[in-house]
């Protein structure tokens, strides 16, 4: 470390020309696929009775309401079909089909710079949801949400640094054919942004055009194959432990077509779950651990991230609280289990139950979103831009959730302790016969760089420069960036050619 | 467990009923000085580094500018003066006096039912710093705060079940007389709420005066010696590793006065701390632990809170940022540290650079709230209503800041796994023949009042509802309900014939 006894206007220069040159990737101070875990909201022995309680409610209560497809297949693989039509599983048959499930698993975007490594405590936020309506901040006002606002929103994610994928976080209703829907949201969200999509067929019929479409925008089946960026979310499960006959038949075609797949399971603690948080994290673990066994006895391997979604209600009104803290802990409780397995797993955090992008909305989507990375949670799912207890899409708060993500990503990279940064020679060098600050040192210009996050929006002036400056609204300043965006050409869009012969094979309405 | 097989308007009514009902104090699902400890931003070796380099800085760098009475204190302890001024502290010292310090200390409210436990990782938050503004969030204006501000300010946090305890938050600045400041001050703070109130004598000559107002208000010297419900903050130190020198006189009057004291070590990481997180740890330990060899020089066991409060600058500009991510890091890491030396600890968290109560302040006052209480921080200070880096107060803010720490104090209580929330009976009885949801199971109701904080002002209404309710605005609700406590009487007004005694003896000005 070398002690530079600049005076304070030196430093400042130096601060200022570091700042003036972008940050190379390789030194940004926070990043997607950063490793969390220093938050265990469960001890080692209560993740363990967790499992057993799992394994013992897929052993004596088990699911009902598998398709006949699936039954079949998980019969075929030693599940027991009961007189009820609930299929069980033994524990030994769980603990095979754990040993066949994918790890350490790859989620491709259509660029490289965007895969996702999914494994151990790596962390990715990205959006999710099926909103139905756009929030308009700054009009305070909700409208039915449409093709138009999911590719802005899928062009705002792509220059979003912080945001690392985009499952598709709202329906186009003006499409009320779902064929229509369903080609249109995965052409809008794969054009809007090169990073790794998620979609939702919507039913078993539209799942091959789906799939015809992905391979078509990948350059072929094979290509697909070979790095597929589109991953469908299943809600295989409609809670408490019964399979969704027709999610589990997307779920069949999505996997015999390369597909990778979120196994969703969307319990509602105190309404479709049990009130307790833990008992809600036990139904989802069961109800995903089945997942693991169909998905398995298909196509040994086959990519699926466990998607333990327990969500919880307000008992008093029977509403929906997700920004609430029992969220955080059910999301923070759920990504232990994922390590625990050792499987790729998501869960939701970041979402607020304000209507609009206010102080209740920032207080809840941080909470959430900081203690799911914080518990190294591999995908932080419905992570920005999600309102009304996820019924409301909001592009600026999406733009600003950038911003809460940026610092919870470095909340989870924690603290660097080696024997430099404890800086003994740097209090030593400073305090004695040394200029008694820390402003011109080096070492505090080199840590400007890879240890501290820059928000974006979040505004660190004075009471007088806040004046000065006008007294900068929050919101518009996240409305002029959406503007400037969405000014900006799409980096993500198909070659022509390609795109001419997609349009002339697929219903597209963009 | 009992299953009542309930319709769901059943569960509604039962709801209903539960709801109407207050809770009573020991059922409450979160309140101050419950424990935390899930997160742990340091591993064990790390805490062990951070401690050795502490012990090698106070060996080998010392402290500089001490006092007289104190250079002779600490020197007569065994502290050694060198040539340049410095004092010095080998391990053997530092250990001696951990031995000799105070542990599981309490901090006394005017009311026995706000006393702090201040033992493990316990935790409670509250109210602190020196705003020179309020914050007028309706009309987007900063003007100087006044006594009467901060007399308004008790009286709102003694309504709110959240903020266990007042450290004076702003300074009155309508009082130019340090004396009276003084005087005057303490008289709000303990006049406006009967929790345990923290102060900060600006000169020793003063201390006797504040003592004395003290002794008056608690009904005599004995008595407040028995129960002080009065601490006092000192900036013992000016960073990095200088004393204060009046701010020690001070304390040493104080400790001499029978009043608890918070060692406070303010240092700015890469300013007058190094830059690195860890570096600004060691100072702040460093400089802590030279606090806990002159208090127990002075009287072994006297109540004495370990206040690392490492704050950061925002490099680019030398702008404090209170409300980042890296912010956070700090305290939750000082927060092990006390825990490692099994002292009585605090440090910030809670505070905001926002200028408003806006969406940034909302993500940046839970972000460090939450992951303090997460590290089982003791005292949580600046927990509610700060504002501009700390030069803003806001009592619309105060209040919302009671449902950020109401959310923050849920997370920090966690998961509880026991047979019973495991619920694997009550989901063989819901899906084996049942109703096949958990509305209006017994076990769900009793979860309502135990397991789930319900914000005051958090909105969970649907979009439908929010229209119909007029689209609420958080902050006016916010400045409703103070409207409505501060029409409310006081709780914590003296007894009319001590306080006519208290303002014939002292300048009060309220």
């Amino acid at each position: 470390m070398t002690l530079t006894q600049s005076r304070r206007s030196g430093g400042r220069a130096a601060r200022h020309a570091l700042r003036s040159a972008p940050l190379a990737e390789n030194v940004r101070p926070v990043r997607g696929g950063m490793t969390g875990g220093t938050l265990k909201a469960l001890s080692d022995d209560e993740v363990l009775r967790i499992h057993k309680a799992a394994l013992t409610v897929l052993d004596e209560i088990g699911l009902a309401d598998a398709p006949p497809s699936g039954i079949e297949i998980m019969v075929n693989a030693g599940a027991r079909l009961g007189d009820d039509g609930r299929l069980r599983f033994s524990p030994a048959l769980v603990e095979d089909m754990l040993g066949k499930a994918a790890r350490n698993i790859t989620l491709y975007g259509r660029e490289p710079a965007h895969d996702l490594n999914l494994s151990e405590n790596r962390v990715h936020y990205g959006t999710a949801g099926a909103a139905v309506n756009m929030v308009d901040a700054e009009g305070r006002n909700y409208r039915h949400s449409t093709l138009q606002d999911l590719y802005d929103a899928a062009r705002i994610a792509d220059r979003l640094d912080n945001i690392h994928f985009l499952q598709r976080p709202m329906v186009a209703r003006d499409l009320p054919d779902n064929l229509e829907l369903d080609l249109n949201t995965l052409y809008a969200c794969g054009t809007g942004t090169t990073k790794h999509i998620g979609t939702s067929i919507t039913e078993p019929a539209n799942a091959q055009a789906c799939l015809d479409l992905a391979y078509a925008m990948a350059g072929g089946e094979d290509a697909f194959r070979a790095r597929p960026f589109v991953s469908n979310s299943n809600c295989f499960v409609v809670p408490p432990l019964k399979f969704a006959t027709e999610s589990c038949q997307v779920m069949e075609a999505c996997i015999r077509g390369g597909m990778p797949v979120l196994l969703l399971s969307a319990g509602m603690a105190g309404a479709t779950a049990p009130a307790t948080l833990a008992g809600a994290v036990v139904q989802a673990v069961a109800e995903c651990l089945a997942g693991i066994v169909y998905v398995n006895a298909i196509q040994p391997g086959h990519p699926a991230i466990f998607g333990t979604w327990p969500f919880v209600v307000d008992l008093r009104t029977g509403a929906m609280s997700i920004g609430s803290g029992e969220q955080a802990l059910l999301t923070a409780g759920c990504a232990q289990m994922h390590q625990f397995y050792g499987l790729p797993g998501g869960a939701a955090a970041g979402a607020s139950d304000s209507k609009l992008p206010d102080m209740q909305a920032g207080w809840e989507q941080m909470c959430s979103n900081v203690m799911a990375g914080l518990s190294g949670l591999n995908m932080v799912y419905e992570a920005a831009g999600m309102h009304a207890s996820l019924l409301g899409f909001c592009h600026e708060s999406l733009i600003l959730g950038d911003d809460i993500i940026g610092q919870a990503l470095r909340c989870l990279k924690g603290i660097e302790v080696t024997d430099e940064t404890l800086a003994i020679e740097a209090m030593r060098e400073v305090c004695m016969g040394g200029p008694g600050h820390y402003l011109g040192v080096g070492e505090t210009l080199a840590r400007m760089e890879t240890d501290y996050v820059y928000p974006f929006h979040g505004d660190r002036t004075s009471p007088k420069e806040w004046e000065e400056n006008d007294k900068p609204d929050l919101i518009a300043g996240a409305r002029a960036r959406k503007e400037a965006i969405l000014a900006m050409p799409c980096r993500a869009a198909l070659n022509p050619a390609l795109d001419r012969e997609i349009r002339a094979r697929f219903p597209i309405k963009l």
